[in-house]
């Protein structure tokens, strides 16, 4: 039986996070690397009929010119990750998937994210209609040239600043009478991308803090296309060990007086959050998860700060000051020194997997069973990291249970 | 009615943790201090038959010739912690605690504990049987004076070193035909409390790595004579830590590649634990823990090293080396720094609680929902600490549940 | 012979600093507390004939109404410092130098100071020249009343936001014709003060990075009267690291690709310094010590946060990114944890001794020799710690060679 | 006019500093790489007549059977450094360099190194005479073969076990009287080499803790021989640390209560150090440093431990308890992440270029000047790294003057 070809198609695909999963879709399908990292791979994950690396066609759109080749051996030379070895075995997989990267709209990309952009096109889309439908029209020309089985868009690009929602985002029927206005403009790029995907099935999936699909018009596209979806912010370093940490303190009854993150890193994301609208976005997720979990704010820093020669070498320090028994004050102090995109990379791979086994199950709409991979968990209050991992591990063994 | 009288009687009373305990119960007896750090105060345990403070009578045994009144105020001074005022407004509580501390045997406490004992007495046993029955009698005799309704043994003295148990251990028979032997130490000290508790239907809590019930023969007594018992080892700072970052790095599929633990501290422990073979018994739950968790064994240091000058602010330093997607290595540290009596104490009054709330529910022998306290919990193999907070919360919700 | 009498002007007296100087000197006359932490404690310095903590008058300005008792009580509660049984013993000595303190004017404070001030006082000044001779009077009562042999005025108060200076502070020509002006804030507080002292040949001494005597007109003036002055900005926790770490970096040979540093601190001054306007002025002497030492400058990230759990504990987290042999990155980090006030208080009581001692010498004008102690040492481009501290050395070994 | 020629024999040749050091300066001389982490680099010593990186020629003598590109690709592997081009580059470099590497004597090198040897040879010397005869003629031809000017041995080998030294080593009459020996080890492996040196008036510098030329009979038999030598192991990372922050703790009259150092890495020197008898050479010298610049003893736990997965990348975790004013408790914590070879390299060829210079300046004997390189400078009883800087600053300045 042929397998099934599950199409990977990344938004900002030449970025850190995209470049890393494609490499490391091609060095794990060769056998040059294990599967260290992903969480399908864990033991309870083994018996499902995920889609294997091999399995994925990667594609995207980008709208830095550049290649996968060229984006992987300057990530290596920044940041000292990647061995040279792996890039000249897997040439011809990077080449190939550079082929299917298409240049991205660049309505509404937003001043910082627009500055990077280098990838000229014969034509630009007015509207959101336009944006929409062409990234549709690219999308399409993949899947049958690819003969994909189930598309995959999942959200890699930079952070945009965040987008006020209103009255045209609250329905359907509101939002396509707005979607060809040229006067003002209606959704940010990332949702461009969502549309694109919901409108047509195809399962979209966030990883970012951008709007994306975060709204009632969007969920309600997809109840009808009975596409699946998930979101948002991948939850990769810091503020996965928040999301740890604060369960710990709650469950001892300390009191967290204050909460202290400082975050530096020096790769391109870095560049786009370092304009303060753009690092907002960011800074919301990373603060909010803790104030839900203890149930009450403590006093809160949380700096997101571009330091070049850090290359994608993200580097936290926290300082949680507690009291204790008797009112003690106490300190807990950590220092994460995680390469972001190799963090990031895995749970794309991640997401998609347990995307597509969803999608062979026949489920739709939003998958609240991923909230353990996101910083805001789409339809979610709970931010316990152990709790939402409990969930996947109920549903990775219900399903267990149904192929028996 | 009458208020329900638990008596909790402390081996090695006069220590850190057994002063803390004792001011702490006073404090909150008299609405000096919140409940801060006690887990029995979380909503979700409030509405339970737990003793209150107030409802607590502390007696105990010590090597020390001194008081909580004097080991309060050295520990003040030493660590800068306790207000001057709570020592004033509870005095007399003190008083009548340390009237209520009666001198331990000194048979069986091992080279470096046997160091600090000063407490002379006319006579002291020569067999593990008198041990255990002066023992025995001192806790009667309390038992009677303050009308207590049920009489916990809660050993909070300094670590043993490790004691090998043989044949003799096996069996109460085998036991009993052994503790009086004049010819060789049956039982290290702890035992002798423990068997104390358990022959006469008290219940025992060891908070230590001590030997103290853990070996066939106390738990068949146990069963006899339908004690509660539980333990092991608080679990307190670095390793409550390290329960709650291992499970995260096992979820993430992250490969551990070496734990190195540093922790300094300088308090009355620090002592005993910088001799070499009272410090294995500790360093060996601590490290054992990370093992079980992650399913394999990573390269580990673990040191303990006492720093006078550091009182009882115990400073743990964690370095954790891992491996991510595409083998990438990544870093992870923590630097605890808590003050460690405070840290024990509440836990101490917690296991109490809970204790007593078990004995009024008709419960008898092990206590395992009480994993979550210890660093090597005793007829258990999960370390986990949130999958063994999660057992506590639903024995709690089961108790609810039939409460309504 | 009849003890030197040095009156101690603070300005700010009631803050952290000036509280614990005040105490300070009272715990040390009185034989409560060793020297620990003087610089002029150590051994070279002990020949000299520095005036004793008991030689010391304090008095001073201030614009909360409050007092060094009250103050020195919120202090220890809210950071845990200072012994209880010192506040009963200076009780004395503390309510007779509050007795001493005068209502500040509010000319010039800047918003984010002027916020803090609750001493109304029945007029207050509304030029300059009025503010100026007002604190002239409090200060020439204060000499008269209590016979002072010599008067240092030191700045202790909270930092102001930057003041732009130009034309009228370059000659005291200029600078007088400008001082009754009424349409214009001709100078910050911090410079009233500074004028008043420096008028009367009073010694200036600017403990902040305040304007005070920073600008031409002021030193002009400084040489007409006489008078020593010297500063600015008191070289405590972080930039003294600073200083002594980014020489050894340069010494090396390694190439300091970034400095990042956070600061997080909850006292008084704390609340001021989370104006961004008065923050910047802190920044700025913080940051640029590294460039003037290394030569070159570095990424650099400096922040202070206000985080109100933290009291007057100042915890700074440096991370130091640097390239080393053949090309290779490697990082120091660094983690203070200092108790701002107390790390403040004794350089201030340093700098007064230092600068009697100069007086009784007969010197005039800028002290170079104290740059050691300032973040930004006024007339000077040398910020290494330890050529500093050895021109220091110079000076005092000079003294000594003509005592003998 | 001919380029002077300068032997470097490197003992311990294919160890990661010596790897390092060779392939160093092959990129060097290529000009690949600058000279960042060369104190010969900074602007003082530039006008120097310093020899040049391709003026020096490497020899030297191995126990384990490799290679410098074995050693540099397994280095890379490992530790995640050395650009792959740079191997390929300076292939036959390493190759040249290879061929003039020896098999070292096994006599003297102590049970941990020993395990380490695989290089067999014909026959192994009896004698600490025939060990140092076989080393001279060795270092002859080498000197013959490529017509070295000035040959210096650099000791970069393993750290041995301490060794006691008595009556033979006082003086060159009694030691010579005792090298034929064979019922006894006169000395080991690391002095055979300081004495084939100094024999033979070579240069002869130390960068381990081990013996070396470290006893009288060494030091009288260089005065004979007109010799250059110095020593004693290199002051790379932690200790550099604490002799850069020990004087600040002195100038600030802070009291050191403990200072606590944890160092872990996973190197061969790491391998070697595990035995805690070569440990203990280590942690003295780390150890004494700090005592001797604060002239008291604080408490002090030092700690080395070898962690394989860590390569050559040492972190040091270093907790600073001290006493400030009021006696105040405060804390400093640095975190040293470097690469221990990359650290050591550069400082191995500043002394070789240093040495060079004094050889052509005539000079003899011990190197004081040297000091601030080595963690236990010989013959000096200066450890604060800014002073012994400043001596280094003087010398350069003094033949700069002479130059002139």
């Amino acid at each position: 039986m042929a397998r099934r070809r599950v199409g990977l198609w990344l938004v900002g695909a030449f970025g850190g996070v995209g470049t890393t999963i494609t490499l490391g879709l091609a060095t794990m399908a060769r056998g040059l690397v294990d599967q260290t990292g992903l969480v399908t791979d864990l033991p309870d994950f083994r018996e499902l009929s995920l889609p294997e690396p091999g399995d994925f066609v990667v594609g995207g759109h980008e709208i830095r010119r550049t290649s996968f080749q060229e984006s992987a051996e300057e990530f290596r030379r920044n940041t000292g990750v990647f061995d040279a070895s792996w890039l000249s075995a897997c040439r011809d997989d990077l080449a190939a998937a550079s082929s299917r990267v298409r240049p991205g709209p660049k309505l509404g990309l937003g001043p910082a994210i627009a500055r990077l952009a280098d990838w000229e096109t014969e034509s630009e889309p007015a509207t959101a209609r336009q944006a929409i439908d062409r990234i549709k029209a690219d999308i399409a020309a993949f899947v049958k040239a690819e003969k994909i089985d189930h598309l995959i868009v999942l959200n890699v690009a930079s952070t945009e600043a965040p987008f006020g929602i209103g009255e045209p985002h609250q329905t359907m029927a509101a939002l396509n009478g707005s979607l060809s206005r040229t006067d003002a403009l209606i959704l940010p790029a990332s949702s461009h991308y969502a549309l694109a995907a919901l409108e047509e099935g195809h399962t979209y999936l966030n990883f970012t803090p951008s709007l994306g699909a975060s709204f009632p018009a969007a969920w309600e596209l997809a109840e009808t296309t009975g596409s699946l979806f998930g979101g948002k912010d991948g939850k990769t370093g810091e503020t996965l060990m928040k999301t740890v940490l604060a369960p710990m303190f709650a469950a001892r009854n300390f009191k967290v007086m204050s909460w202290v993150g400082h975050n530096i890193f020096g790769n391109r994301d870095g560049v786009v959050l370092d304009d303060p609208n753009n690092k907002s976005s960011k800074v919301e997720t990373k603060d909010k998860v803790i104030t839900e979990i203890l149930g009450y704010k403590p006093a809160s820093v949380v700096s997101i700060e571009y330091v070049p020669d850090m290359g994608d070498w993200k580097t936290a320090w926290d300082h949680i000051h507690f009291k204790g028994f008797l009112g003690t004050k106490m300190v807990l102090q950590f220092i994460w020194q995680g390469c972001d995109s190799l963090l990031a990379a895995p749970l794309g791979v991640d997401l998609a997997r347990l995307a597509d086994l969803e999608k062979q199950r026949g489920g739709k709409g939003l998958m609240r069973h991923l909230s353990c991979f996101f910083k805001g968990p789409e339809g979610d209050d709970e931010n316990d990291f152990f709790k939402q991992y409990a969930r996947l591990e109920e549903y990775v063994a219900s399903l267990r249970a149904k192929t028996k």
